[in-house]
């Protein structure tokens, strides 16, 4: 191999554990003088640092518990700083650690109404499945088109947990109604569009509730990573990714499901992974093909859109199933869950 | 040619525009019965619809002025509405329309300190320019990157704006602030990752100032000219696009930037084009040679980073000019400009 | 829905069979007269239209015994015309058809000596699998690396063949050697890089031998399935398509393996599927989670890298498995199969 | 700024220019031993290392002239090795070196009849320009279009350069003809999809005859790059790099034209360029702002499509310029060249 050792300049981050007997006024302190950014997850206060460092500090050694050193912009959320998957509950489910649940997420693209969504809602309970989507604030390109019903939406989302116990999950599409969500969704999702947004991910690290962040289409699995860094270094270490498809020169498809980034997300972060065939593919022939692929490689959850007459929804017509094919999906995807040691839940 | 006609089905929407004999009140009764979309530009009662009317409906004809009907999501912005280019002032400078002026925007990528914006100040009124660009609230990728100095930096622009004299131009990151940038300078920009916040472009379509609407990395044009639509729709007729670079497999450059997408805008939209190749290139040897092609391009404007010592900002450091840099693109894109009888200002 | 009839210009194809009293000779003057492409395909007489035909013209009826009409560029390779998969043999296995097998590929990227590549051919036969793969003539990107063994490396192969029982299959790289190939190897792999070689084609249309018609980073599903029109328009039925990863902006992986395209495949053609997760996600870690995916969707074959010592591989050295890793693959993608009906065989 | 040293292995490989009194033998026997490349450019031998060394071997010092390390994979192509642009010969016209010529290649898409070429070579000599361009392998997607003239268009090609004095470029498709167009071209034309073909750029090393190399709509500039090693390191200094459009997802243009990438091999490469904007626009309405935009960087050259009737050509009918729409660019992109400092030949 024709290989030589050449210097290149990358930036290093420590990730600090501080011993017990620091307190949180303490840390803020230390924090300042090292320029380090200061959290608190549980008890444990935590520096990241963001200067030249690449080891303790000598006179920071006796207050250290524990130390990582970082090469790259991935430290909260990678397996070197957690050699496992975070675990996460959604309702009385939990996926991530060492439960081998595959959260099949069900529901239709857009809340259009109470017997709609109330019809998505008694299928899943018939199947014994536990959570809802719906999306209520629409990121629509056009301005004339179907923009979702807001506010309204949400609330039906409430009611159908109230009446069949179900968890829900629905879309923060700007920071103008994030509190909204927050409040009223057992799951708050980050669409794809929104990733980047800045007003979102700060309010959603200052809560305890389960976040599941999409992935932009146009997003590097870096920048995707480090927008998880954005929630968890805000103290909600409850951040689940979602890849749903990548934009790319196929048009046959709609985007293009990178699985490929899905095994290097296992392999390199500590994050559970959902994933959303139904927007990757855009096309109904192809979800549960998709779905089966993505479950053989043993991932925390699939989002999945159904609605009761797909021909007539207002919004991603083309790539909702009936609830016959989600039943179908649910029954192919538990054969191959069970083949890799899974289950369907 | 091996042709036939095959039948594909589209989405139609008409432009209307109501006799002057309408009122706003009537107006919205009518668009309320054909389920169309009513918007007001200037005194002007406008229609869109948004239902499958491909010519004016029989009872609506002696009320009606004008019409155009497309076959795409492009209305307002579309050279079938209006053939030309809009002008839109900035300050005291116009563009677009017939002035064929080229405006040449500068500064620093992000606004670091009095001293340091004062003298990219300095720099453009000592070279007879008159917009200066700087960066307040940063979408950095990494939480723990420097974000900005925020309303601080903002502040800091105004601050230069009454001393010198000169437009200022800043980018909302997110909705949260969306209403401090809008009060405090005089273009807005909506960066390429808000480009679909709807928090940000319904704030923008209520405002009658100039927004600087960026293209997303990962945007199509389609989706480009949309978002331009969320702002004209609501009633802000003072929209400039910018390409800033797409994402695409190359990385030998930060972004590739898209001149067939700025010679279809030119073909198709009304809306003026403003270029950002320091952002596309990300290093700042290309930076001349692509405002160059730019501005061969005959187009409405160049926006250009520039730092009195590139090596020490604070970010995008390696593609900033220095100061000496900036004077000789002005140099060089001058007589480019002649050339295609544009003229840089 | 906002829609509404609008008339677009598509090619429009037919493929007609003639009846089985018009012998080739007749065929070839019917196809001179209509200026169509004619065909044998068996005994069977085929035309395929070049001209605006959407019917069978009055002249040609009662010399026609099916026919099928085309809108877009796919004709003998698509699910209308074969409503099925085609069945393919490699040595004594079959796949595609009803045979619900799938062909796991494996040997090194390169055959490098006779003792490395026979020790794959041993590692193979004590699994009881049936086909070796091995590259000969390396399409290099740089001049200076490691160009293959070339015709003595075919040579090598055609010695495991003959010793292990094995089917060997390499790469064809330009038309140069094409024949070599052919000749020598049981299935002709043309690579991603020389997908467009109309010299390759065109050979490889002549001859019955299997192709294994590998998918250009670059080329999107339709170009794609056109290349293989290409050999079957020729008179060779046994085509076989494979996915290996397209080039996209991200760079965490080598490439991005497109699962949707699968689906699209699947789904609109009649050719057998083998997918290449080892070219796609080039890291050795990512193998045996995507193989996995590939074998949930039902696919035909996999075709996987493997060395004795991937460390010191003269080529791809980081994405080979080891010898105990392929194994683990063998094991645990034989479950997944079994999960969705399908054998590894 | 945050930034540690980090080590990392990258390829290092040496240029070694051998002293005059060094012949062909001995170099290459010295190549042999320490496993180099040997290539004789004019009367130098030169070494080009493939092993890990970083400095001239010391008993290799009072044998070497001069000496170059690289730590990229472009050598023989690169700027730190010769510092300006190669000058190419294309019939009586110079490009690159201190020429400041923009050669301005312009003729049709295919050559389709002698009337219809002899038409386009009319039309160049009537404005003063010197090559023409004419397709007569083309390498269509589909097997059932137009497949060009092949051998007989080459024919009328040498015809019109017999006739009028023009130098002709045409373009390889596949190594089955390569010699043909070898014989018969002034300029080797090597497209887009051909050009990883080694069994082309290898006979093309072997030639002194230009080759103008495109590059290939999924390909990076590295290998890009690389692939003019091939016919550098073989012997044939006379290259010229094209750019043509890479493929992204953006769908409204046909290609994207990648400035960035031109703006990169500029600065690092001493190959000239010409560009190609009719196939990366795909649309004759974005032609000529494109052709304005390119020659205002200071390129070497632009090939443009240019067809007597663009409605009724047999391939590429979108994007055809009619001869006053060629003619029109002619005078426009000669207003800009002057502005660089260029001229348009």
């Amino acid at each position: 191999m024709l290989t030589f050792a050449f210097i290149e300049f990358r930036l290093i981050r420590m990730i600090i554990h501080l011993s017990s007997t620091v307190g949180p006024g303490e840390a803020t302190k230390i924090a300042e003088n090292i320029k380090a950014f200061h959290i608190q997850h549980g008890e444990q206060q935590i520096l990241i640092t963001s200067s030249s460092v690449k080891e303790v500090p000598n006179d920071l050694r006796d207050k250290t518990m524990e130390s990582w050193v970082f090469d790259n912009d991935m430290q909260l959320s990678s397996k070197k700083y957690i050699n496992g998957t975070r675990e996460v509950a959604i309702g009385g489910v939990r996926i991530g650690g060492n439960t081998k649940n595959t959260l099949l997420i069900g529901g239709p693209c857009s809340v259009e109404s109470e017997s709609q969504i109330r019809s998505a809602a008694e299928m899943l309970k018939g199947m014994g499945l536990t959570t809802l989507r719906g999306g209520c604030y629409k990121p629509r390109t056009s301005p004339y088109s179907f923009q979702g019903l807001g506010f309204e939406g949400l609330q039906l989302l409430v009611k159908m947990r109230e009446e069949y116990g179900l968890s829900v999950i629905t879309e923060v599409r700007d920071a103008t109604h994030v509190q909204d969500v927050i409040e009223y969704s057992d799951v708050v999702q980050i669409g794809a569009k929104a990733m980047y947004d800045q007003g979102i991910l700060r309010a959603c690290a200052k809560i305890k509730k389960p976040v599941l962040l999409k992935r932009g289409f146009g997003t590097t699995l870096q920048e995707f990573v480090q927008a998880a860094e954005f929630i968890l270094s805000g103290g909600n270490e409850n951040v689940i990714l979602c890849e749903r498809g990548i934009r790319t020169f196929e048009t046959k498809t709609r985007f293009t499901l990178d699985l490929c980034g899905v095994a290097y997300l296992q392999e390199y972060t500590n994050l559970p992974v959902i994933l959303d065939p139904s927007h990757a593919i855009g096309f109904a022939y192809g979800v549960t093909p998709l779905a089966k692929a993505c479950t053989a490689m043993g991932i925390d959850g699939l989002i999945i859109e159904a609605h009761e007459n797909p021909k007539v929804a207002k919004s991603d017509a083309s790539q909702q199933l009936t609830y016959d094919e989600f039943a179908q999906l649910y029954t192919e995807t538990s054969k191959v869950a069970a083949a890799v040691g899974y289950k369907i839940v």
